[in-house]
């Protein structure tokens, strides 16, 4: 599941081949884009791009440099073939699904390996050092910030790509403590089968759980959806074991320790730039007996802020609550199931008119999913408390029908991404984070600065937020934007909106990046995020671990 | 009440003098300890040392830098008195209460400075660079672990302690995003009195709590009492400022972040090693209406320790458990008041009575604190929760009284420290923390090297230990260990009994602190600690921010 296959792979954009979005299930949707983008399907702006498109120059590793990486690592776990070298030359960002579209493929990797053990990845580094050759660790491939590309090559010999791939083994599970030891490349579903195989989740589902991995979830301080009830991934980490080219980084597998400021959390958020994440141990929690997902709409989004605010304050730890803004309330509704009876469909005409009567509108309002997991006692305990708090509020609940729809389609729209794409269509999302207090002030200042940038260039488009996680201190907000591409000018539009966007975000008091990462993409703000001393805080401790500079540069520090 | 004041503070003990430890309140404890240690109290070891006892050297500061900090921060904040220079030279740890009776102040700091605002920690950071001194942050003086002491400073021009105490006001409160703002100065009782009257708590009370600051317990990475429920001080801070030799860290008020390794979970547990922390926000909770604290017996502490492990893993969330292992029972059955009515005795009696008819005993059984604090449904339901489980386990649910009991008595021992020093009692206090599966194991092995330490010198001692804080994956032990002293070799004694104990915790897998952080007195043990690697990336922060070496030299790192 795990390794990039060679007609199988949708390398140039999201997942395998053999999955796609399913519009017919979604009569609405095409509808509701057209009219407000105004393209047509009929009129593709892009097609898929092909390995026999791209001319890739010969591969700059010094032979001696390569037959020494076979010999080590095996000749199956070496390779300079194009399809391995061009599937892990870029991440999944829009910029990246832009740049395959536009066939600009600037920076290729020279040859993938794929360690199987620590002792191999040392020796990988080793040769690196000794040959100067990059080093650009790869989980999943999955990085939405430019986190896996080659970035100023010609300082090197050579470029190398460590797929953590076939580092998958779960080591340990203890069901005494709670905890489960894997390799760092095991990728989300193996690792979840494993665990659920004897009654455990770790409970962290990002959006691209099928196609990431453990030690990617880790360097990028990566969230999960259920994050309000399972914790981010800095909250699972219990020990943690680093490979750097000066050595090997362990930390003691102690629930809680005061010795010191956190190596673990040194590591964590590193982002290949310090070293190669090999294994960790994780917090494991009791497999949920129970799933619970419900829809709620509100009048407006201040509303539901509110009602998510008085949740998390008031102790009551939903799974997972999500609430969409005016404009992601309208496209939810649109991107909505229209599957089954006619009766079906009557019923629900009847509930929206019910609704509408009752001044709430999925025009105008905003939607909720707020989720439970865990056992039928407590999992209906606190959805009592949290519907209590959102009615107070005036949010009108649906029931589970719009939940366990979200939740049964929650990892299908990064592949409506790549047919927006070749329709002409600019989507992209960025996220922030900031306390209650600011939270409006932030969502309105950012929603401007995309609006603003879109029009800029002539445009239109659809600017879609929601809240995506929370905590008692405040929030993160999740936008989506879509707009016709600039025809000619596809990189330099998405470029703008983004510089505004992320502007706005540090004017305004939001944090870069929430769960993201910083990654190539992110890494000019980062004076502004963690300023002057704290850069210098950061690039001593790369210059300590990495003093070459081989491991992943240009991500991470500006 | 946070300044040092002459006459008033027990500068060579705990606490102020108008507060002493009430002996017969408590009168089986003398005769309990009597008893197994072999001691008199009409026969003094020791007694209290008075000021003019020590022969101060003049102050080191040069003039001119003396002048300027009277100019700069005024002369009321500026001191270099003997009772000043005396009162900042060590902390509260049994080496150093030692040491004052033993008339031994090695190493007087020359001034000591307490700045009101950041800028004045900025000039005297600068100062201190100018004129080559020695610096050293001071908060509330509580260290256990040589924390404040000037190591070295024949390498300094002088030593200056900063004073944290004048600047302790609380800035900001934020009843949104329940979050306030503090200088770092600001100690234990004015904070939580100010957050308490406008509704909240931050819910941080380690044993230290009055004689302690913010910004000592977040740069020992400390943990309150009840940090089962509200979290150690890394989980409550959000954001905060530290002045550096270099430049001024400030890190981003956001919930959360993803944009790189955290310089947050740097700053916290640095010791003045880094910087002084000089304003920090943190996470509050509104202030409980119920505090409901209980007391059970269980037959053994494995028994006990299974219990503490269910609870927290079926996400019950008391704000405190603590379980004593049998010594500790013993000794906390001997410290229980004897106060009130004859009848209430008689009644006690009654139920040890019962007790012993079921197999419970407090000379061989495991007593638990539990408590619940909060709104009273919730409370209710926990308490509920928790103790379904503890019955499960065979605990007696001894109800109330000894809950109430252990809750007001809370921060009263260290009172009676001082007392057992004087009549020729080593004393100290240890703690460590793993994983579940590992907790009875360590507890064995710590306990025996402390028991085989102790009577390596011929003696024999109590050595008591009790779960103190609890996680889902694993918990802290804390360590008492009692012993009459080795006549004129009291510091080899403890220094024998300390040594084999930590050498034990690290071949044990535990951390060698849990809360009382690194210091002067685990430093050496931080290589095994984090290894190598982990103490190169941890000099090159200090070399990073601190090029010179003048903040809080031989602390932290070995």
């Amino acid at each position: 599941m795990s390794d990039y296959e060679e007609g199988k792979s949708r390398w140039w954009g999201w997942g395998n081949l053999d999955k796609t979005f399913d519009l017919e299930e979604r009569e609405n949707l095409l509808p509701f884009l057209m009219e407000r983008l105004g393209f047509t399907p009929d009129r593709q702006h892009f097609t898929d791009p092909t390995l026999d498109e791209f001319t890739l120059p010969q591969p700059r590793i010094p032979d001696e440099a390569f037959r020494k990486l076979e010999e080590t690592l095996g000749k199956d776990n070496v390779s300079s073939q194009p399809f391995h070298r061009i599937s892990h030359s870029m991440g999944k960002s829009y910029r990246d699904l832009l740049r395959w579209r536009l066939r600009q493929l600037e920076r290729p990797v020279d040859v993938v390996v794929w360690p199987r053990e620590e002792r191999e990845v040392i020796f990988t580094l080793d040769l690196a050092k000794k040959y100067n050759l990059m080093v650009i660790p790869f989980g999943g491939g999955s990085s939405v910030t430019g986190g896996v590309e080659a970035l100023g090559a010609e300082r090197y010999s050579g470029v190398i790509s460590v797929d953590m791939a076939r580092m998958n083994r779960l080591l340990r599970v203890d069901p005494t403590s709670h905890t489960a030891t894997a390799q760092a490349g095991i990728q989300g579903p193996d690792l979840e089968e494993g665990l659920n195989a004897q009654g455990f989740t770790m409970g962290h589902f990002p959006e691209s759980f099928h196609h990431s991995s453990l030690g990617g979830w880790i360097v990028t301080r990566s969230a999960g959806r259920m994050s309000t009830g399972y914790g981010k991934i800095e909250d699972m980490v219990i020990s943690l074991k680093m490979a750097t080219p000066e050595g090997i980084i362990s930390t003691k597998r102690t629930p809680h320790t005061a010795a010191g400021p956190s190596l673990l959390d040194l590591c964590i958020g590193s982002e290949g730039t310090l070293g190669i994440l090999t294994e960790a141990t994780m917090r494991i929690r009791p497999y949920p007996n129970v799933f619970d997902y419900h829809g709620l709409i509100f009048r407006n989004f201040p509303a539901g802020v509110s009602a998510i605010r008085e949740i998390l304050q008031a102790d009551v730890l939903p799974a997972c609550i999500r609430l969409s803004d005016r404009s992601e309330t309208a496209l939810a509704q649109a991107v909505r199931s229209t599957g089954g009876s006619p009766l079906k469909r009557k019923a629900e005409n009847m509930v929206l008119r019910l609704l509408a009567s009752r001044g709430y509108s999925f025009d105008d309002g905003a939607f909720m999913v707020i989720g439970f997991e865990g056992e039928r006692e407590k999992v209906d305990e606190t959805r009592a408390a949290a519907l209590t708090i959102c009615r107070k509020l005036g949010g009108f609940h649906l029931g589970t029908s719009p939940g366990k729809q979200w939740y049964r389609s929650r990892y299908d729209m990064p592949y409506f991404r790549d047919m927006l794409l070749n329709w002409g269509i600019m989507v992209d999302t960025l996220e922030t984070a900031t306390t209650w207090d600011n939270l409006l002030h932030l969502y309105g200042e950012v929603r401007r600065a995309i609006r603003e940038a879109i029009e800029e260039g002539g445009k239109s488009g659809i600017i879609a937020c929601h809240v995506s996680h929370s905590y008692k201190e405040g929030a993160s907000l999740y936008y989506t934007f879509l707009a016709p591409m600039e025809e000619g000018n596809e990189l330099g539009q998405w470029l703008r909106v983004k510089r505004a966007a992320t502007d706005a975000i540090c004017e305004y008091g939001g944090t870069i990046t929430h769960h993201h990462g910083v990654g190539y993409e992110h890494a000019p703000w980062m004076e502004r995020e963690v300023g002057r001393e704290g850069l210098r805080v950061l690039q001593s401790l790369k210059s300590t671990l990495d003093p070459q500079g081989i491991m992943n540069p240009g991500k991470l520090l500006p």
